[in-house]
């Protein structure tokens, strides 16, 4: 039999069919009329999602460099900049900022460990810095911060929030207007459902100001540049046209379920897969708390390799999941919850942890992962 | 019936099924051994169409932000940079280097003029410029220009050759390697048949070298980071996978059609364009020779209003062809022959030009831009 094969990282993420269907469409023009239609509904859908008014930028790129049209327009070397630290992307946002010649401060934790707004309001008070990176959703832990209450404090110190909602956007609540979120960014490829190859960054009129004042050089990630071209119903090089497409159709899926069921989905999806994983014995390594829904970290015990476990996963049984990195690497992997990913996917996944595991010599009792979690998940879907 | 459409711009390009079929593929995680495969062996096939044993990188972007990635690359700010303008692209590429703080000397012409080896030698002698950026095809205009005698100018002056290559890799010949062209940009949008969203550079020894010692700020362009990920199978940040498995099948189509097949392709659909428009009565804006087989760039009749024609080819026959820019907009439409593209394919929109000239008063004989189309095209390939 041709293989099943399920995609559950946290990102690229398994895509509905309606979405693979529209990539395959005859390529439009980016000039074109029949685009442009497309383009205005997509950012349209864009800011449904983002839940703003602010002016919306489409760029074709990953999530990383749109992040970095946020250091290029809003920062000049030697701006002072605080960034906060508690996994990868973090790191990458303090190495990108300091690339650009940022005096960078940090709000640092461990991995896996939860940042509070009572620490950043410490820093902000500390370094008097004026800009603040922020990641919601830190994919390599699963940690989601309480961005609401990060935001308000970067409001009342007088600084701009930027945020990486790579992997939050449509999977977890992110309120950009309401929370005063002054930079956004997302990429196409997690909740959004879409292949990799769009970016989106929302800009407030704050931001926007500041950005006029910024001496980085920078052409293809000028937001000014990039907003007189949209403003003409198009970008200012050719987009990932068919990506576009794909992208308004998948966020049409997402607005015709609705914001809040999509993410009481994820919530329920989560509690699904971490009542699998405890049932099982094995340790959480992101929260345990609804607020980190969009993937799970788990850590295997003691002498088990996880590396293994997760070739084994994807050689034996089909279904790729993620990794760890650094120092646990060897012991950590992560399951995401986000994209085209039902129950059922998540159940397989476990399904296939727990006959390795045990394959492995470690002691589960047969079936008590898969019970957990569809219990775990009607439990939640019923209530 | 479904409205056929025919895509004839100089980019985006018509794509072919089996290019499409493939974007409806599963997605793939970058970091998946099976996406190492394709990534590794795209990486190749490139090589072989760039005919180079240079470093290649792959990046998803647009074909502007891969040039960017040479300027941020190889240039800092107060650098002296010559750069070629002869239409839209050359004075983007000045505007985005003055963007990073260079000095920027030109080389330039009115546009639609094609430029010489000999004043290359000569600014590159008044300004002493130790890097140079050119555009082999000019897509405003149609403009190839001699790339080789213009490298071998540079080599002669010591400076580097940096060549936006977009339009024209894959459709008329570049030799990277034979050449001596120490950065070479495309994308994938063009003659590679795909749709728009990845972008290529290839980098010499010497290119590398100098872009250690570049002092402009750059993250997502860093070519030594870029080539540090895909020395081990991936990309630093997430690419656009499916377009990633897509170019690899379209670069697969042209290689087994043979890169001298696909030349020569190009040349007899040059030659069958243009005899039609000359059948038609109508002025070549682009050179009538050869070397120019990317696109035929024509002037209406005096008074004769080029964008309504455009409008018309697109809304009536279903044919999207592109216009021109600046002062001469309103003469100027481009037809391109690169990408998924035949014979009567290009019949087909001369028809359709023949069709509406007349309706709006042109005398044109009837049926001769198709006759002098076809024959052209059986002339060339019979010969």
């Amino acid at each position: 039999m041709a293989p099943k094969r399920r995609l559950l990282t946290p990102g690229p993420t398994s895509v509905p069919p309606e979405v693979l269907a529209a990539l395959a469409e005859p390529v439009l023009h980016h000039r074109a009329p029949d685009f442009k239609v497309v383009f205005t509904r997509l950012l349209e859908r864009l800011r449904t999602v983002y839940r703003t008014e602010n002016e919306l930028l489409l760029l074709t790129a990953s999530g990383t460099g749109a992040f970095e049209s946020a250091v290029a327009n809003l920062l000049s070397p030697g701006d002072r900049v605080l960034v906060g630290t508690w996994g990868e992307f973090g790191e990458r946002w303090a190495t990108l900022a300091g690339a650009y010649g940022c005096e960078v401060e940090t709000l640092a934790y461990e991995w896996g460990e939860t940042p509070s707004a009572g620490d950043l309001a410490q820093r902000l008070d500390e370094t008097g810095a004026q800009t603040v990176l922020l990641v919601h959703s830190e994919t390599s832990t699963g940690v989601v911060a309480d961005l609401e209450a990060m935001a308000a404090v970067c409001r009342e110190a007088g600084a701009l929030a930027v945020v990486d909602a790579v992997s939050s956007l449509g999977a977890v609540p992110l309120e950009t207007d309401a929370w005063g979120l002054d930079v956004v960014v997302t990429g196409s490829q997690k909740a959004l459902m879409c292949p990799p190859g769009l970016a989106v960054v929302s800009i407030s009129e704050r931001a926007r100001e500041q950005a006029r004042g910024s001496t980085s050089p920078r052409y293809y990630w000028d937001w000014e540049r990039q907003l007189a071209a949209q403003a003409q119903g198009s970008t200012p090089s050719t987009p990932a046209v068919s990506t576009v497409v794909a992208l308004d159709v998948a966020l049409g899926l997402l607005l015709d379920e609705g914001l809040e069921s999509v993410f009481a989905r994820h919530v329920a999806l989560g509690r699904a897969c971490r009542a699998g994983v405890k049932a099982m014995g094995l340790e959480l390594y992101s929260p345990d708390d609804d607020r980190s829904a969009v993937l799970t970290a788990v850590l295997t015990p003691e002498g088990s390799d996880a590396v293994a476990l997760r070739l084994a996963l994807r050689d034996r049984h089909g279904i790729t999941i993620a990794g760890g990195h650094g120092a646990i690497a060897d012991r950590l992997f992560r399951i995401g919850h986000i994209g085209w990913v039902d129950v059922f996917d998540i159940a397989a996944a476990l399904a296939a942890v727990e006959l390795e595991l045990t394959e492995a010599g470690v002691e589960i009792e047969r079936g008590v992962a898969v019970a957990a979690t569809l219990d775990a998940y009607e439990t939640t879907v019923r209530a």
